[in-house]
């Protein structure tokens, strides 16, 4: 039976799995921790979880004689500390903030959850040891953990229904199922909302993408701003800029013959700054039945379809690293 | 010691694992198979895996009897699958199209990647047996997997990188990051590459607004029209719907005193169906850095947000369900 190392463990890495640090102190009193992702539940009465490390690891002899550890589940915002746990470091501790078990395991903070447990059983399993242990005390930070997949760093969300619809029997529902649509009618919706406002500052929509433009991108000429808007399909003119200016909320420099500075005014910056505060609210409403995971997800993704189909000459920081 | 048994299993709840299914036959050979996440890769030469079993489970002695079993690591079109096959169920396997192993284990089609092993260890573990299996031959389909985390189906998609940037030190970088600005960016990105058919085809964007609605929403009232263009903050009049009649592109019921019913006519479904395929191409180009899966956990999340959005008045089937 030949199997091909690499090919087995590719296969492997379908499965996902959450991300573990295990951790237990040698008999000198030095602190002894690593990654591991081949942690499991094994039993509920009694509570038993195991897990498996290569028999070469430097670690192994530690874990027999201490005869017991502590494992953590990693949460998301942990992933350099998995790294580092599976780096061959001289302390990997280095600079942690660490809690003690009673039986002085070291305990790493911010974690999903984490187990201290008794060693019951070290069993042979080719190339490495079972280590079973039970359960004598454990922690639920109820953090959102990391997730290992394909030998990545991953975040679990929730499983799509699919299909929603029979799509394709009515042309309306395929149409309503498209990017264009559904981009379209999130981003109007989320609009919705602050339109009372803008009414009540007498701000055309077309007045308050200027005004966002020059919110974002700080001074700019007429020109890129009649440019930056182009890209919404709205077309804006110096006079329309001339026309906030009357109005306080634009400063145009006015120098002959050259294409004019643009910027806020204090008192536009003001306005801004409240419809700003009040598009936050919306917002956050908004995304109410996206988890905290989610909404981050969610932005990363707008943001790689806005990098694919920027034009060349758009460029900002957000999108570009 | 007395630990809770449910606050038990919720912190270990907290490690995502994939989901299998764990196949054998009993020595009347009778399929058995059930669902099983406490899998996982032991050691890699020899190739070996394990996974537990409940002492009390109905199913132990056909995996002891049989010395055998095939380990499936379910795709992400499985979770049906994975539900029957933790279900008190007389025969999990009917209606299913089987493969057999060389040993005659039943093998599961259409998951992610599957294993068949031969039990080489059954340890002690509690409540449960450990299997420990080494693994005679493998297949990788390469299809994305299932995962479960806090009890549920998810599925694992590239962890978000957090922070970006030093959001807040500019303005304008915290401005960037809000869910309108990038929900406005990637829709007004995606619609340029449109902009220069509607252009061809002299249509302004509310003439394609127009016309998109009543391709979606089949015949409506001009009143209607009116009411679901406002949505998108622009304004239509009769006259505008008139206008694309006498194009011929949309036609208009004239019964006096009533408000008229606005549909598509031969030609401006044939123009619709052309603008939509292009639109097609376009957002499949947009939506390249988005893996298969993303794709559609971005659009359930554009969903969540249009459902938690939409005015009391806007229903329709795709996201009201």
């Amino acid at each position: 039976m030949t199997i091909d190392a690499r090919q087995f463990r590719s296969a492997l890495g379908s499965f996902a799995t959450g991300i573990t640090i295990v951790t237990t102190r040698d008999p000198a009193g030095a602190d002894v921790g690593l990654t591991v992702n081949s942690f499991n539940s094994v039993s509920l009465d009694p509570p038993m979880v195991l897990w498996s490390l290569a028999k070469k690891s430097r670690s192994r002899q530690a874990f027999i004689d201490a005869g017991q550890f502590a494992v953590h589940i990693l949460s998301l915002d942990q992933s350099e500390l998995a790294t580092r746990f599976a780096s061959p470091l001289p302390d990997r501790f280095a600079g942690l903030s660490l809690e003690r078990s009673e039986g002085g395991m070291p305990l790493l903070r911010d974690c999903a959850a984490r187990f201290q447990c008794k060693i019951i059983s070290r069993y042979e399993g080719g190339d490495h040891d079972i280590f079973v242990g039970e359960v004598s005390a454990f922690e639920n930070f109820g953090r959102p953990a990391l997730v290992l997949q394909a030998g990545r760093y991953a975040v679990a969300v929730e499983k799509p229904e699919r299909p929603l619809l029979n799509y394709g029997v009515a042309s309306g529902d395929a149409g309503r199922n498209s990017i264009t649509y559904l981009l379209a009618r999130a981003y109007y919706q989320v609009q919705i909302a602050i339109r009372p406002e803008l009414a009540r500052r007498n701000l055309s929509e077309t007045d308050y993408h200027m005004l966002t433009i020059v919110a974002l991108n700080g001074p700019c000429t007429a020109a890129q701003v009649t440019d930056l808007i182009a890209v919404s399909g709205h077309q804006v003119s110096l006079a329309d800029m001339q026309r906030l200016a009357h109005r306080q909320l634009l400063s145009l420099s006015e120098k002959e013959g050259a294409d004019p500075i643009v910027q806020l005014t204090e008192a536009g910056r003001e306005s801004m700054v409240r419809i700003a505060a009040m598009a936050k609210a919306i917002e956050e409403d908004a995304v109410t039945d996206l988890g905290y995971t989610e909404v981050d997800i969610f932005k990363q993704m707008l943001r790689k379809i806005i990098r694919r189909t920027r034009l060349p000459w758009q460029k900002d920081p957000l999108v570009s690293n």
